[in-house]
């Protein structure tokens, strides 16, 4: 059965319902699959990797897809946004920093803009920046986020929305990774839900084998938010979000020692490099949400 | 309108809804009015004050009702349960700790047992209890839980238990405090939901005006997990779990250096009660949940 609310309406899709952009994982083959299937997948622009994005909106042939980013990183890197726009994206869905200096763009484009936030002062600032869409993510998802929970966020940002902008549509995003997460979210006044997890686990996504059958065979009670791994990966992540992960040996081990972390240098950043390269899930962490 | 499940039909209730048993505020006149309303109200048994709570169970009239203990408390003051079981309360809730010891007593004297948990072990031990409901509490919650989301933790627990203990109910607790969130708790498979901060600020409450003041004015990204307060309240709660609370100058300043709290000793913690009985919120924390 087919839910109609309105963002089916006006995104043109069958359900409502988004792939999430994960870096590293949503190529475009899952994008592509996600749309064929009647949602809208996004391609992960994530942090800018210009080849990788490319190729990966390449390879979503000539599937109806948007593109997404991490906003800090598109901010360094502003020329590939019109690069993407000009492949004529469905949409563009910026995450994680100031989507102000990108909206005019990527409306004059023709693409629908979707920002998804984190915590109060966010969301006002995405209907100030004329979002079409806002994407309210709670703690529960995997990767970067912050930590107001999906359940109480999304009806808070529902009534601010109503209130300031109700042309623009809400989504739920974390810990929603079935039907009754979607219904949930369409109860707590979300016209859609962005998936993660799910898709991260499918047959299309980039994410090494090993990850998914850890991310499998886990259980919600399993994860953990944490900097250790943006540390390790050198990445320049603001304070305020951290990444839900499997926890392991290493989280085990540097969480909450985050300074001796930093300290102990190069030899741990390649440690987890490597193990993430081949797949080794002791060391690197597998990126999963609360819904695995 | 009323909604039918499986909680009001065991309960003989007119609204899937159960007060939370909250410490200091869910007295016999907040009790008693959730359940005069079609709910079933829950006096807060909590740290076992034997004279408060034999009181407030005074103070409920002819009301039928329930009474909550914190499980780890209740340990140390186990006479109070068949005091408190000579009441012929409806139920008697259990959350903190393990419900074994107390089960049989609970049920021989035909009272419902209810068994709030915060992870998937606690779940598993609830079943095992032979608990007749499973209250899957979330981490929006206000006051003491775990880290465990709503949004994940209840379908995580509605699988367990439909596989392994069919009759028994599941409800939800944590960020529900309207129409839409226990919809949403319905969606995602519990019965049934525990409201807490919705009736924590209601004219029955025992708390103190200015923190309900205080409560009604925040926004759910005004809320912190801390365990300062049981720190300056030289409560001895296991190291897992933490409460909920508006973040104030008390926080801002000891969250996060909990040692040197303990080491501030006793007039950081007379700072803290004085504040608390005065309905200080600058300095004693207004306990209240993300749904705020």
């Amino acid at each position: 059965m087919a839910i109609a609310t309105r963002l089916t309406e006006r995104l043109g899709i069958r359900h409502p319902i988004i792939l999430a952009p994960m870096a590293k994982a949503s190529g475009g083959a899952l994008a592509a699959a996600v749309s064929h299937s009647g949602g809208l997948g996004l391609v992960a622009g994530a942090y800018c990797n210009r080849d990788w994005v490319k190729r990966e909106i390449r390879n979503a042939g000539n599937a109806r897809i948007g593109v997404g980013f991490i906003t800090w990183a598109l901010e360094k890197a502003p020329e590939l946004l019109s690069e993407v726009l000009a492949s004529k994206p469905a949409a563009v869905f910026l995450s994680f920093g100031d989507p102000g200096p990108f909206a005019d763009e990527i409306k004059a484009a023709g693409a629908t803009l979707i920002v998804q936030v984190q915590a109060m002062p966010d969301a006002r600032n995405a209907v100030a920046a004329g979002a079409d869409i806002i994407v309210a993510q709670g703690s529960e998802a995997g990767g970067h986020g912050e930590r107001r929970a999906t359940m109480t966020f999304v009806p808070e940002v529902a009534d601010y929305v109503r209130a300031h902008a109700s042309d623009t549509l809400v989504l739920a995003a974390g810990g929603i990774a079935d039907g009754r997460g979607l219904a949930a979210a369409l109860s707590l006044g979300a016209d859609g839900a962005v998936i993660g997890s799910r898709f991260w686990a499918s047959r299309e996504s980039l994410a090494h084998p090993n990850m998914i059958d850890a991310g499998i065979a886990a259980d919600g009670d399993a994860t953990i938010r944490s900097s250790v791994m943006d540390i390790a990966r050198r990445l320049d992540w603001p304070k305020r979000f951290t990444a839900r992960v499997l926890k392991n040996a290493f989280t085990d081990r540097w969480h909450g020692r985050e300074d001796e972390l930093i300290a102990a240098g190069e030899p741990e950043v390649k440690r987890w490099g490597d193990a993430w390269e081949a797949g080794d899930v002791t060391v690197a962490n597998t990126f999963v949400g609360e819904a695995a």
